[in-house]
């Protein structure tokens, strides 16, 4: 299935993602709204700020995933090499984008601009911008690879601003059915449905509240009447082993009921 | 000298983090409490519950890092197959593991030990196990992969269990130095310090509070003499540019001054 549907990939670049001194808070971001374009992502990867490690990550998921998206080290100071790096990774010059800079003298004024400043507006030649609402600075674009800021607000506001570039599918949609029956117990069931139904996908699980064991089924797919065939299907397994479902559409989330 | 000290990659196994349905919580844990036994996290990914893609990612992953931390696809439902992935990554057997089941019987009770919660004994032949102080089945190492849960709180628990066994080395150190001084205009000074000072590394990752804009400057390294010297050279820095800077011992936080 996935080969039918545009695939995507995300690469976050930033030691500190690598640290743990921060949590990503962009993966789970792209990932919602890339489904609700019909867009999978298929795989992520966090990677330090390390000219040759980014390029090489960049290479190879360029070329094993419809379109990549980075995150971070586009900002001013010597840790923001990203474009550098993609520049590298697609072995064309890194120049200074002439509309980027204009953006950047617009904003910080002529005075305010510092050489260091100045960095964001160099680019791969050939990117096209992708606009900064909120802070000027723009991301690019360069064949199917989109470079956005690490920063959550601004990379949201990016992605909104690039997402009508994109070749977009049928949605990914979801079905979530949820009840305090543990995952050992409806696993046997749980089989023979994904068995006999290979078109969705089903994931399990397991969440705790009040102290009781529970799963979350989640039936993934395109087809929205096939998800909720499905989700019926599981809803009944868990009634026959005493549950009380509670089906919600969506990916749902690891709250409790 | 990430080639001088011990290196370590993390793999994040499950659809519901590429869907974004669920934040991974796991890659801060692993990094800050490897950081804290002088192994550096050098790269993270994330994949989808695919037995063919988890073992390719395995064994990329085991070649080029000292050692290698699996999370999640442990469980007992049709969609855990992280065990069956790393024998064939190996090219081992998967096989009943007589004192995993052993504690599965404990736990459950030979009443409700069905075949699919038996599924959770199953390892390549040769794992050894990693003890689960939780909810029992365990997790296990084999060379230098350790695989672990994905619920954040077994996973944490068994890294306590098993982080005796790894190769360690000095641990990872940092100063954190914040400002209301915007990062373009620390740019420039900065990179003269990280130029004269490569002996550690330093981050800049901006942030907002009160409405304006600061920078936190990570100084990151294993030499304790070494980081409070950088540090006090960025002090100084952000005090030329009227900053007030605020000093700490760590990786900081995104919290704001």
């Amino acid at each position: 299935m996935s080969q039918m549907f545009p695939s995507a990939a995300v690469l976050i670049i930033g030691n500190e993602i690598l640290s743990g001194r921060t949590r990503d808070a962009n993966l789970g971001f792209l990932a919602g709204a890339l489904a609700e374009i019909g867009i999978q992502v298929r795989q992520a990867r966090v990677i330090p700020d390390e000219l040759s490690v980014i390029a090489d990550n960049v290479n190879t998921l360029r070329h094993n995933y419809d379109s990549l998206f980075t995150t971070g080290g586009i900002g001013p100071t010597h840790d923001d090499i990203t474009a550098e790096a993609v520049a590298l990774a697609f072995g064309l010059p890194l120049t200074r984008h002439p509309e980027a800079l204009r953006r950047l003298e617009s904003h910080y004024g002529p005075d305010n601009l510092n050489d260091m400043r100045k960095r964001m507006a160099d680019m791969p030649e050939g990117a096209l911008l992708i606009d900064n609402p909120i802070s000027s600075a723009p991301g690019f674009s360069l064949g199917n690879v989109h470079v956005l800021a690490g920063v959550p607000m601004i990379a949201r506001a990016m992605f909104e601003q690039m997402k009508h570039r994109l070749i977009q599918g049928p949605p990914l949609l979801a079905r979530t059915i949820r009840a305090f029956v543990a995952e050992g117990v409806l696993a046997k069931g749980l089989k023979e449905i994904q068995d006999a139904n290979a078109d969705v996908s089903l994931g399990s699980y397991p969440f705790m509240a009040d102290q009781r064991l529970g799963a979350s089924i989640v039936v993934r797919g395109r087809d929205a009447g096939r998800l909720d065939e499905v989700a019926d299907l599981v809803a009944t397994l868990m009634k026959s082993l005493n549950g009380d479902p509670h089906v919600e559409t969506g990916e749902g989330n690891t709250k409790a009921l």
